[in-house]
């Protein structure tokens, strides 16, 4: 043999072992089924995207783009790795002018960022997003759909405790102007306005003041965001006057958001007004969202999007509007693990079937095969020997229940299971042993 | 609105819209559900390996590895994209010393090959490939477990038409010898052999003439090769004597692998053994397998494997035996789809609801979540308007049914359920909606 090749990985990447693929499976599957129940197809797109498709929309995060360095074709010295899963969308509709619209897709890839990874945190080089979007439509309808797929998949993830935050850009851009600040200042005040949860009011405070802002007055745009903790707050808001009828158009926007979401049955007690929310990103036009678990106030939001109606005309060359949401996988699956949700299998097999008699061996494996055909996942051991070692090979991967099939039971027509938790036995013919297995799944 | 930018992808990687998505998400579910009766577990690993873990196991083809270039960070200059999923299993193995053994995992993920594309023959850069293996077992029971669990998946695909063809590598080099070649030919005849299919006997036959072989004789080999069309073969290639035991030992685990396969239940007919079988990788050391469909010759094969158990040491400082199996999903999707037995779903809905009235317009919104939590994907126009346009929108996404719910159905308690495919109407009360949605599911 030769010398040996030290296994590692890259920093920030990780190997998915079964027992985080399995969750990883299952919740993916639970997604699936939710965004499917909306009308929600699949769509995918390459890893790789040329570079010029992804510069100039992730602002200075744009130099965490990976890029791909392959010397016997010149193309792929301007080629990158996917970023998001929203550009791409961009970049698909604009190719795909036949696709009937609105669409409604929804995409599960592994996304890359040249990031400085902290795995405590949840940041890694590598990770997964799941994005639900609809392109084509202006109607409120296609937002509160978004927002109503996202609590009919967090319900079927059992995360009851989860509130869905909402505002509107043209409403919060609104209020920055009305307590003094001038247009050119927005997206900074928006900046330190969406820290609000990590650094207190004071730190905004702070940084507002920091910002050269001819007028603005932060303790006055702190107290108007305040005011913004309940839907009635839109009725007391109609004041406001932002002189291009653009505040009007968010409170009426925004009302007919949440009547639709109530109406598509998303319960009350879960969507929240909130008119701190400012969302990073610079291309929003109109209501923006957000999801948070508040028994998890340190998880920080699982799930983010809004409207964005202007993001795919760069594409297409004339104006769609679009509007959608992403969720970071890991974090739901850290909320679920904190919640007590989470999935305990390590194997798909739910029962092993030992090997320790020459003369039962192939009764063993027809026995292996005739359960796999009753749509039994099982384990058959792979070498013959002492039944002990066997039994601690099934423990080891966590299989819940063992079968032994040895001269005896042959004869008596019988197999036995033991149950590994309790270590009961039981003595069972192959009707008895299907059922107590079907009922085991 | 700034200068449009063309959307365009690289050459040889695809986007999967719905349709073919669709296909591809329940080919996935079958083959997961497939692999876990037989107790394999999923696992995956990250698209960025370290060069130098991939470097050397690909023979001429390492020049096709995508290499990443990104120039914040040293360590990424040494990156590159998983071209297979053998070489990260190894590394994987060699880095988690803690996993239970035998270890049986399947790993569904694309890889990435900086080849020539070729649509038309289905060759591309980025592509899925769908990899059963069992690592740590010398049994020919893994061996039979991995042909079995194929097998089971082709069935529950409905591709009864299938062929899994059974070699040793170590009886086809003692073949080799016999027919005169010297051991350091082994590999350029096994290569000569491999394409037979594809180049015939004469073709071979020049190929291997054209080799300086000393002796060796074509003619006498491929009438050797010839004389293993059934199982039978190997009674009478007992005469054979490879001088060291090899031919010997591998015509015994033929027999083996070809008697278990049969007792977990694999069909007779679908298993051949086949001494033209060579496949072209060198870390082959044990049995050998390739899948066709007779049925479509141009088709060449759909998965390939075999057992090398001398790979993973390289990683693991230890000899580790393993066996495995890849599949191609774009092939398998093709055989479906020349079969017939294509996935024809452009859309998860079964069901449109119009919303063309303002006075029943909150109960076709509510009907939609109602419909939603019995677990009827429905899509609900996202636009109120002329049903004509309505209907057509639900036609051209291939939606079967339609529901309209107008002031005339609200006053009688009833919908009325348009069938897209014969343009009968019924006008139903929601009981016998649902019972007709759920039929149509």
């Amino acid at each position: 043999m030769s010398t040996r090749i030290t296994p590692r990985l890259y920093n920030g990447t990780r190997d998915f072992l079964p027992a985080e693929m399995l969750a990883r499976e299952e919740l993916l599957a639970t997604m699936r089924r939710s965004f499917q129940l909306y009308g929600f197809a699949p769509v995918e797109t390459p890893a790789m995207e040329y570079l010029e498709i992804l510069l100039g929309k992730y602002g200075e995060d744009e130099k965490l783009i990976y890029k791909l360095d392959y010397r016997n074709d010149e193309a792929a010295r301007r080629l990158a790795l996917r970023y998001d899963h929203t550009v791409p969308l961009a970049r698909l509709i604009g190719m795909h002018s036949d696709l009937p619209l609105p669409f409604k897709r929804y995409q599960f890839q592994p996304v890359w960022r040249a990031d400085r990874p902290q795995p405590r945190q949840g940041r890694f080089r590598e990770f997964w997003q799941c994005d639900i979007d609809t392109v084509g439509s202006e109607s409120r309808l296609a937002d509160a759909e978004i927002l109503a797929a996202a609590a009919e998949m967090l319900t079927a993830l059992e995360l009851p405790d989860y509130r869905i935050r909402v505002n509107h850009r043209r409403l919060l851009t609104t209020l920055i102007r009305w307590a003094g600040y001038p247009v050119q200042r927005e997206g900074a005040v928006c900046g330190a306005i969406d820290k609000l949860e990590k650094i207190g009011r004071e730190g905004v405070l702070k940084e507002l003041a920091g910002l050269p802002a001819e007028g603005g007055d932060g303790e006055k745009l702190l107290d108007l965001l305040d005011r913004g903790a309940d839907w009635s707050t839109l009725e007391r808001l109609s004041e406001l006057d932002s002189g291009d009828g653009a505040a009007e158009t968010a409170l009426a926007e925004l009302e007919e958001l949440h009547r639709l979401c109530l109406g598509l049955g998303v319960p009350e007690e879960h969507l929240r007004l909130d008119l701190h929310l400012a969302r990073g990103l610079s291309y929003y036009t109109g209501p923006i969202f957000e999801t948070v678990i508040p028994s998890l106030p340190h998880m920080g939001s699982v799930m983010g999007g809004g409207r964005y109606d202007e993001l795919i005309g760069l594409y297409l060359g004339r104006s769609m509007p679009a509007t959608g949401l992403t969720m970071g996988l890991d974090r739901i699956l850290a909320a679920m693990a904190q919640l007590g949700r989470e999935h305990t299998r390590t194997t798909p097999a739910v029962v092993w079937i030992t090997r320790g008699f020459a003369e039962t061996d192939e009764a063993a494996v027809a026995l292996a095969g005739r359960l796999r055909g009753a749509g039994i996942p099982c384990e058959l051991s792979l070498e013959q020997g002492k039944l002990k070692k066997q039994f601690s090979a099934a423990n080891r991967k966590g299989i819940p229940l063992v079968i032994t099939l040895g001269p005896d039971e042959a004869a008596a027509g019988k197999v036995t299971l033991k149950d590994m938790q309790s270590g009961s036995q039981e003595s069972l013919d192959e009707a008895g042993l299907l059922e107590r297995l079907q009922a085991a799944l």
